[in-house]
């Protein structure tokens, strides 16, 4: 999307809660010193966000022969935030203070042929409820509630597009989720939100480029741009999963050929597995969760059908982060979601090495590839992040200055 | 990169000069209802562009009602920009007046086994020399020369780090031209310049997202996101040139198997036509040019070698593009480069249905498929405009204001 001074403003007030998040308490000069923006800046944003009761001020701080400086710390008990992670398995839910600790958790979970609209619909609402409960917050409180869907969908109406693994086209999930709760609601998918979780809060905090590959049932590329989110013209980049690595090859759930998820999404590894070894104890025919877990304890016991299938996955793996490496240049790339968190250490140690067997010298020698180190869901909390950009998003319009221009042909929003 | 909210003034600054340039004469009121900016920030960067004689005031427009509005256009005789564009087979130069409109050109062939640095150094001298004379221009009249080689360049260093059809490391280029040429002097590759050539006078003007895809000798994707040039943190973003797109395929110069580029680069659609038809006539074999013309002559008259060529190419080519939709997903995908411009109108409808089978239906819907509409050699016209970034650049350098906060962490450079 073209970026406006609107779009930039909003960036920077992410910026300076970013940076009093992860350092409160703080003051309004290192702040500055942080983001690079003016003082003058620092000091209108701060103060939009006192006005808010998302931070508070907490004292003062000596400076060497100045005034004594104010501080400012996250007002964790300001508000809370809930983030909703529907994936293929499970509806995950959990509740966040401002300073994005997580409060109380639930899960519910989707079985095979419970993957109507209705159903899962009635799985988020239990949850949310649940945490809401549990935590003892009140209503009035909840700022947002992120909520994660796998697959294509359309911010702006709140509609599941297309969710490949549920057959899911054009579900109004927003207009669903509305008639049971009552909070700001905000939609996404997971490689949006776990990207968010790693700019915010995990690997790619204070890094301009970085590619957050999600590594689940579904698989795709989170991408962390400008130090902000990628979205594209349609909110739909990022599809690695789909990108070809083998033309002509395995059949994916997207209908075509070759895709990198047809050979390292969680369905793709278990068909290695069987082509492998048909009757190998390994798999677990209708469990991929199961079947993850015991390849990785298959790899720790040096099991040779466990070390082949993670090998083999790993060659379609690092080709293919290698291509993202080769396009975006990235200082970082950081895999996440549950098979990548299941095969841990071991498998991104392999694919620094397939990756570098693959990528060219230059981008390769500037990035470095790591295991997300968030140690709760970064689905769950990215979506939380998302609920919290859009409280901070209404309070910039609820602020907004009329334009000063005298423009004729402006259609961009006031700013 | 991360971007600083001195990045964000130099954007600024380009997009004001790049609205004067589409559109002279016109006032502040319309440039700052074009670009969304306020008018104290456009009368502020008007007023570095009028000091720097980059621009003029032209007189006055009513305004309904109001005071006459001062009216600013472009100074095309306040200096002048050349652009490099080194190819494998020549070294074409071209001399722009400061709206980018083309005084003088000189092409110099660069013969096989004529690549040593300094032989190319030596073609661009002469070139560069040429249209300088042919223009009358005094030298202290040309505010820079903007220098594309193939394959990666080191901006900051001047070095060409690796040119693959030479078979070039870590060549100091510039300080090897700067011996011979006394104006800045400005290195990167043809990937961007010729993104940048879009994005200022082509097909991604006002565009957010756009990828421009080179197909030449080599090639490779030059990316324009959220109206910038995205650069990858070591200048080395865009090379989809060296994606897998066939696991185990055909060698590429590059050394790997199954690159895009070992299959639409013009060395692939020869070898394709070679293993098509060993002996036919619209193979010249050490002639990468005309083979390339004899083939679009031979689709011209439905030649079914030719056409056969033309769709196995445009298989992987539609494959490839695919993959850069789900990625990325842009407003607009360019072609762009020699290859493109040959092969012309008939190859982008075949690209168009191809990458319709390949990508996914949302971000398929929201993409454009065009050639680019430049009708001179973009990588030209982006050297030269990279030029003029850097003389835009050097201006804002030396009107910087100090910084009014009092960092203690603070590395940025003061902005």
């Amino acid at each position: 999307m073209k970026r406006t001074s609107r779009d930039i403003r909003t960036a920077n007030r992410y910026e300076v809660l970013r940076q009093i998040i992860a350092a409160s308490p703080t003051s309004r000069q290192e702040l500055a010193a942080a983001t690079g923006l003016s003082l003058a800046t620092i000091a209108t944003l701060v103060g939009e966000l006192l006005d808010l009761r998302m931070i508070t001020e907490v004292g003062f701080e000596d400076s060497a022969g100045g005034r004594p400086r104010g501080l400012v710390a996250v007002n964790a008990s300001g508000g809370a935030l809930i983030g909703v992670d529907i994936a293929e398995t499970y509806v995950h839910v959990e509740l966040f203070d401002l300073g994005l600790n997580v409060l109380a958790r639930a899960e519910e979970d989707v079985r095979p042929g419970e993957s109507l609209p209705e159903q899962v619909v009635s799985h988020v609402t239990a949850a949310v409820g649940s945490v809401v409960t549990q935590a003892g917050v009140e209503g009035a409180r909840v700022l947002g509630v992120g909520v994660s869907v796998p697959g294509q969908v359309d911010r702006a109406t709140g509609t599941s597009e297309y969710a490949p693994n549920w057959d899911w086209h054009e579900v109004p999930l927003l207009d669903l989720l509305t008639e049971h709760i009552a909070y700001p609601l905000y939609l996404d998918n997971p490689l949006r939100a776990s990207a968010v979780a790693e700019l915010w809060f995990g690997a790619a905090r204070g890094r301009g480029d970085a590619v957050v590959v999600n590594l689940g049932t579904g698989v795709g590329a989170g991408l962390i741009l400008g130090s902000a989110l990628h979205r594209g013209v349609s909110n739909s980049a990022g599809e690695w999963g789909h990108t070809t690595i083998v033309l002509d090859g395995r059949l994916c759930r997207c209908g075509k050929h070759g895709c990198v998820e047809a050979y390292v999404g969680a369905s793709g590894i278990m068909l290695t597995l069987r082509e492998l070894s048909p009757d190998s104890t390994l798999l677990h025919p209708e469990d991929q969760t199961a079947t993850i877990a015991a390849l990785a304890r298959g790899v720790r016991a040096n099991d040779p059908v466990a070390l082949k299938v993670v090998r083999d996955t790993v060659r379609y793996l690092g080709t293919g982060i290698a291509d993202l490496v080769n396009l975006f240049n990235p200082e970082v790339v950081v895999l996440s979601s549950w098979v990548a968190t299941a095969l841990g250490e071991p498998l991104v140690a392999e694919v620094r090495e397939a990756v570098a067997r693959h990528a060219l010298p230059r981008p390769m020698a500037a990035t470095e590839i790591v295991l997300s180190p968030i140690p709760t869901d970064p689905v769950c909390l990215g979506a939380a992040t998302f609920a919290l950009e859009g409280a901070l998003q209404s309070v910039g319009q609820r602020n907004a200055r009329p334009s000063t221009t005298n423009a004729r042909s402006r259609t961009a929003p006031p700013s």
